[in-house]
């Protein structure tokens, strides 16, 4: 089996994000033969039918999802659904005529914040994920109330329940994702 | 009854877009006693909590909104959900700690695209509205599929029955809209 | 203003459910100038548009609903969503072709039970109540995770701070119900 | 490959159900190496953690399940959200400390009838598997208007556009099942 490699997108663009907080743990607690990165959004701009010549920041995008195995959203929740810059990104890339970047592709979501862990969010970027034909792990959800403790000043997780729910959640998308890998030659 | 003051908002940015066009149309046939203006999202950046000083396109939405006894929503469907753009300015909004931007005002919304005419973002956005406390009209609901005959190539709203629709909407949403209407010394 | 006559629906058909634990709570303070009464909903078998004749459980159902100035749903969640037997109630009732039992009407939910206090569940409780056009309030939203400190034996509330969130759900469903209240002669 | 076996569940009860006609066209029509078998569900009391006897009706239902590869869904859609009869055959499913019925089995879904195809339905269902830990295929969805030539008056189903699509669905469903399916002793 190769290298499992995950791109993970936050929806928040703040420097001290405690969802980007998430990711980094995870991507420093992924399970032997997973690899995450993460994508950088704070240059995307909002999708519009009339640019016709893509942004570099959006290029930039398209290349890492394209190499992507699978995905890990980091989705913070505003007002009870999905972060805009989060949400964006998704509709630039289900734009590509290719449809080689999401497409028929794994994914997980976690997220960090509101009284309900983000899970009002995370629903609805369940249903956008049908739509993309993103495959989702149902098990285990990554629901974060963002306490005192459980983030520090620098929003390093530091947590150890949730710490443990996301090595978790990685290593089940790990054996999850090898239902779509395809042999590489 | 004194004029009542409804801000259209619309998910789109594109220039041609079908929604814009809706809009459009309600703001030419508002029943007697409503007016509709229509704001710009063009310029509006990602909500950040980093952005310490409101831009001036964010200051100027949020006068037109303070003036506004309701709101009308033009809600694409972009992937089953909500549009960025249109989330994003709630989301800006929602983060004014006056609280006088939306809370407590009637909303109603419309969409025009999609295989559903836009239900699926529509029934998201209702969710959004609980937070916001906005006070939804229920009916008539207005989906509209854009085919060949709906609107010309400027755009502009041509069928008959989604015109009918929206005027419907635009009565229904003034007898609804005077239960929340405070009386202005 | 005349008393305003709420009826309560639970999903939950045990003999010691904490949501019907939560409707004896709010019954037993309601504001002045507001009574609940609780509908039986033990008997009322599943909608099938083969029954020609209502059963008698049916009937006195839609006659306590007919009566109703609005409506105060407790609401678990099973597996997600609506518990059937509350769902069920409002789909013989909007098989009524003389539309008076919900239609316009006022209402309010709340729920115990579940990782989210039932919040998954209320989410398309409101999408339903869209269709049914109820107006549904917006906050407080009623949360409640069961713990064991939060119900006696007997399914009584006795959390401090769940029958205080009630008690001001209550007053404001009496604010947002005389919004549609019509005089009556 | 041994031969796939999928149970097929159906929300409405009536006899002349179009969401039953859909099923047994699917049943009829299974590509090579799957079969499906109908459930009854017109004898399934409503779930009630009181009841300690499981009814027969609910065991024969239990046997069904624990023998199924995977789940097919018929999806009525009623008042914008699942039938309680589709809703509570899930929910004593999920009950079973063994696990086994439904836990890690794909499933499909499908549905006749409402203004939108019973989407509306279809995506709070989806939610319901999450929960449930059942696999769900996304592509093709099957939404199906109930117009006067798409059902024949004993609710066969006779539209060439729907029949095709649930024959796809199959292929579809067949191909995502495998990912699953374990070699049987």
């Amino acid at each position: 089996m190769e290298n499992l490699k995950i791109l993970g997108l936050c929806g928040s663009l703040r420097k001290k994000s405690t969802n980007m907080g998430m990711l980094r743990y995870a991507r420093a607690h992924v399970p032997e033969g997973m690899t995450i990165e993460i994508a950088d959004l704070s240059h995307i701009p909002f999708y519009n039918e009339d640019i016709k010549d893509k942004p570099s920041s959006v290029e930039a995008l398209f290349q890492q999802m394209s190499e992507a195995d699978g995905f890990l959203f980091a989705c913070p929740e505003y007002n009870y659904s999905i972060a805009p810059a989060l949400k964006n990104a998704l509709d630039w890339a289900s734009r590509e005529p290719s449809n080689l970047l999401l497409n028929d592709k794994p994914a997980a979501m976690m997220g960090a914040g509101g009284g309900m862990g983000t899970s009002r969010a995370q629903y609805h970027l369940r249903q956008v994920c049908v739509f993309l034909n993103l495959h989702l792990l149902n098990r285990p959800e990554v629901f974060c109330n963002a306490f005192a403790n459980t983030f520090n000043e620098e929003s390093e997780l530091i947590d150890p329940k949730i710490q443990q729910l996301i090595e978790q959640q990685l290593i089940a998308l790990k054996a999850f994702s090898q239902k779509w890998q395809v042999p590489k030659n």
